[in-house]
């Protein structure tokens, strides 16, 4: 491609809005443009590298034994009604009407269509197990769009979608996602952890989210540098702490006893009073779990994790409670509320809980806390449960090691989904005595547009874009210096044609500007090489500069081929 | 890929609501499956062809020097209502309203975002021609969705735009598509026509529309089968009939002589009534142009054509004349209105009219006709104009043969568009004096999915669908009759990997069905050729069964590949 006639406006300035560095080097590099928030057009290198993502996906996928298939973006609100989700989805889902009044949902995934064709069109046990993926744009209507692709409205993303007939079979459909997955983020050069994830709202059992490495990542992922384990915060689970740890100072005999601590309301404020640390206050958090009031107790220094909450307690809707349900409900005071001495109110502790003593905790008494608390003497009958995020400091459940947190973008997920859509959309088959059985399913995603961006924040410098080989829009960046001497065109042209014809992709600047500008734009769009043909071109002398090492060196001619074909294999991947 | 794996549900029974041979057998030969009407899901066959498709339209517009991009399907209402669509569009374009209540338009086309684009994106004389496509999915809510593929709500379209700083510019990228065009239905293998057509509504200059020839299509084509001239039914032209033609039996000596015609309302009834051919008759039809009375002549044989007549008064709002307004506004009386004696209201004839002499018309009066009227004699000062549909007989305005007739499908339209889009947009460059102008723009469409529908509907026999092979799903059907046999099985398994590594794409139909139903089906599916191991396998001999030809003969295993390369060059394209 001739770079004079490709629609490449790149920018100098970095628009005040895009505060991820991947925002910020596709609108610089002019590889996509908004068109409203969280929407945008992918001019022609973005688009090119989307592609080569693409191609990549395709090929492991079709490699695991999936078919590509193509479903509509437009679903009738009566499939996502039988799954019950058109009342759950909430505002993400984009609706609309038709000509004659009829609903429709514009596709933010395609449980319910692919779950309902599948049950049209598969009634043996014989058919399966099958494996379906699409490559698609999906719909979802963040309530805020941000970060350029990383969280956008209008999205390209890899479905895929698995029926097997039994437990076994949806592991192995799993596991070949599974591999499938590293094996893309691999070759697409990305870092990454799989992360256990929470089945939470979706339902279903296992799960794994894929998570790109970086620091303008929105999930946080805890994980064991010793041992490898990893899981994203709200499924994260750390070791009980030690009861050593916080029973300094603890003496046995002593009771509780209520000390006046006006206006204390937060574990910081009491801790600061009583010079205490926040790890030897017990914190009561007085919840409505449906409409019974719930409270949870926590070390001090710990945050609760909602949806570990939701599971332990199998109640899906939680809100605070409000000072007067407090007072009413619970005969204590917001601020002060603790489990000693709270009557006819179900109380579930963090296991952080279980071994305290000597703690402080609310007196359920305005302005009042109990010091010299026993959790084992005076909370005999508590509940425990793991209700907390890990924090830092925690200790692998696993290998007793220090736990790692890291920020991630997530660039995929595998789940599990059981029967889940599969008995409530009647998708069955008969095995093989003619009895009808729910379909297992799973279902993969991979955010393809959202990968682009995680690809950018993990490979680039100040100057611009440093591509993997694998994704890189062209592989070979050919420059000529002065496009009105004749040697160095009629030069730059036959290399040109000789990368072309041996299967390279060449991005030729031949426009008519100072050479300033062209380098700069060269390092902004980071193909692997930039070959520059200059002064030397009557020599049969070019200068080659490697995009990642920043290696400059000169070239003859005739060296050129040969060359280039050890830069790309060494480094793993033909263009 | 081995069939038994392949989610591919064929059908024996033709679902009763598909009309169209090429919805019948996409439906039976499971490459499509109905969502919604008018919105359906592509099977892994299905989207194989379509990707063949776009492999073929991505290779030839890339080689008429147009670049790829994707834009959204979201298009906020902003942009069409600064471009006028907004209102003028109607119920087909789909609207909705994202969570904070703005309202978007589901893309039914691009001009407005990509006009936008472009004009924020490039200045200067020097950026131009630039020359862009995508292909995307487009959303059009057509009152009646019918025929499958043919005329959906959901489609995939190929969509390009091109910016020019001149008409001989913008002629020139107008003719690279226009030939780009032509290699693309050429080499997918349909039967085409490019016709004129009508700039109509969307304005602009020049228009050819891209016809598939087939019986199910809804436009009709007029075509010279002596020099070639060919235009869609709302363009075509035909030679002005000859006075001779339609004068027989005039005496220029009698006057216009009242006759009564008792509740003979119409031409049919008129020529039963009075014994003369319809094509002595002159119509009158009684119209509203905007306000305005107008009253249209035509030759009794003929229709009128509504866009020539709005183009030649230049007036876009036409309605018929009520009974009531044809009494007070003519004085006339519906039926029996004619030009004679016809006062104070616009009257425009078509050509056909010119001519006519001793013919019959409606005299202003219930239950009269006048005959014996001479046009040139008795409506001396009458505008004519071309405002008829060509109808059978007439003759070609180019060379004088007989005009002929066919039915069409739209698979392709370019249009120059001037700066129909650019001047309301405000998409301008600086010339070289650093003057702004408006760019210069054309658009260009091809319905991707549209092709695939239309390729089946030429391409078929009573026993399924025939594929071209650039389109076939799979160049090559290898079928095992007996798979529980070891030296079948063997002999199959040697034959696919070594078609496969020579680079052909093969279904294996190794599915335990009976042969019947594995002969049947693969006719169905229709590939190019069909491979047989059954019985003979031991002696190393398969039986080759080319679908179109019917052609079926033995070969040995040795001569396969060079049978099926033979038989793949000689076909002209290589799978």
């Amino acid at each position: 491609m001739r770079q004079q006639h490709l629609l490449n406006p790149t920018l100098r300035d970095v628009p005040a809005d895009a505060e991820a560095a991947s925002h910020r080097l596709m609108l610089r590099a002019g590889l996509i443009r908004q068109l409203s928030s969280g929407i945008y057009s992918y001019l022609p290198l973005g688009l090119k590298a989307l592609r080569h993502i693409q191609r990549i996906v395709q090929e492991e996928m079709n490699a695991a034994g999936a078919q590509e298939m193509l479903m509509p973006a437009l679903h009738p609100s009566e499939l996502w009604k039988e799954s019950g989700r058109w009342d759950i989805y909430g505002p993400e889902l984009m609706r609309l009407e038709d000509r004659h009044g009829r609903e429709f949902a514009l596709g933010a995934t395609h449980e319910e269509v692919i779950t309902t064709l599948i049950r049209d069109e598969i009634q043996s046990y014989k058919k399966l197990p099958v494996r379906l993926y699409q490559i698609q744009t999906k719909f979802r209507d963040e309530r805020r769009p941000r970060f350029g692709l990383l969280r956008g409205r209008e999205f390209l993303m890899k479905d895929a979608y698995s029926f097997d007939r039994s437990a076994i079979g949806m592991d192995e459909s799993y596991m070949r996602m599974y591999d499938a997955y590293h094996r893309i983020f691999t070759r697409a050069g990305l870092q990454f952890r799989a992360v256990e994830a929470d089945s939470g709202a979706i339902g279903g059992t296992d799960t794994h989210e894929f998570m790109a490495l970086a620091e303008v990542g929105e999930d946080t992922i805890v994980h064991c540098p010793a041992c490898g384990y990893a899981a994203n915060l709200e499924k994260a689970v750390g070791a009980i702490p030690a009861n050593s740890e916080i029973a300094a100072g603890a003496t046995h005999d002593q009771t509780p006893e209520k000390v006046h601590t006006p206006q204390t309301t937060s574990i910081k404020q009491l801790s600061q009073l009583l010079r205490i640390q926040p790890k030897r206050i017990i914190k009561s958090i007085a919840l409505k779990a449906g409409s019974a009031p719930l409270v949870v107790l926590l070390r001090g220094d710990y945050e609760l994790n909602e949806i570990k909450l939701k599971q332990a307690i199998g109640i899906d809707r939680i809100d605070m409670m409000t000072e007067e349900e407090i007072e009413s409900e619970l005969q204590s005071a917001a601020g002060f509320i603790g489990p000693v001495g709270l009557h006819k109110v179900r109380v579930i502790a963090d296991h952080s809980v279980q071994c305290m003593s000597n703690a402080v905790t609310g007196a359920n008494e305005r302005d009042y806390h109990l010091l010299h608390v026993d959790v084992n003497r005076d909370l005999p009958e508590l509940t425990y449960s793991d209700l907390r995020n890990v924090a830092e400091g925690d200790l692998c459940i696993h290998c007793g090691n220090k736990l790692a947190f890291a920020k991630g973008i997530e660039i995929g997920h595998v789940f599990k989904l059981g029967t889940k859509y599969s008995a409530k959309l009647g998708a069955t088959f008969n095995d093989d005595k003619g009895t009808a059985e729910p379909m297992l399913m799973g279902c993969y995603g991979i955010g393809i547009s959202r990968m682009l961006a995680a690809i950018i924040e993990q490979n680039y410098d100040d100057r611009g874009i440093i591509w993997p080989h694998a994704i890189a829009p062209y592989a070979i960046h050919l420059l000529t210096v002065q496009v009105l001497d004749e040697v160095q065109m009629k030069l730059s042209l036959d290399i040109y044609t000789a990368l072309t014809q041996s299967g390279y992709d060449v991005l030729w600047d031949d426009r008519e500007e100072r050479a300033g500008v062209k380098f700069n734009d060269a390092d902004l769009l980071g193909f692997p090489i930039r070959l520059t043909v200059g002064k030397k071109a009557a020599e049969q002398v070019i200068e080659c500069k490697e995009r990642r090492s920043g290696e400059q060196y000169e070239l003859t001619v005739p060296d050129l081929l040969a060359h280039c074909q050890a830069f790309f294999n060494s480094n793993m991947r033909r263009p």
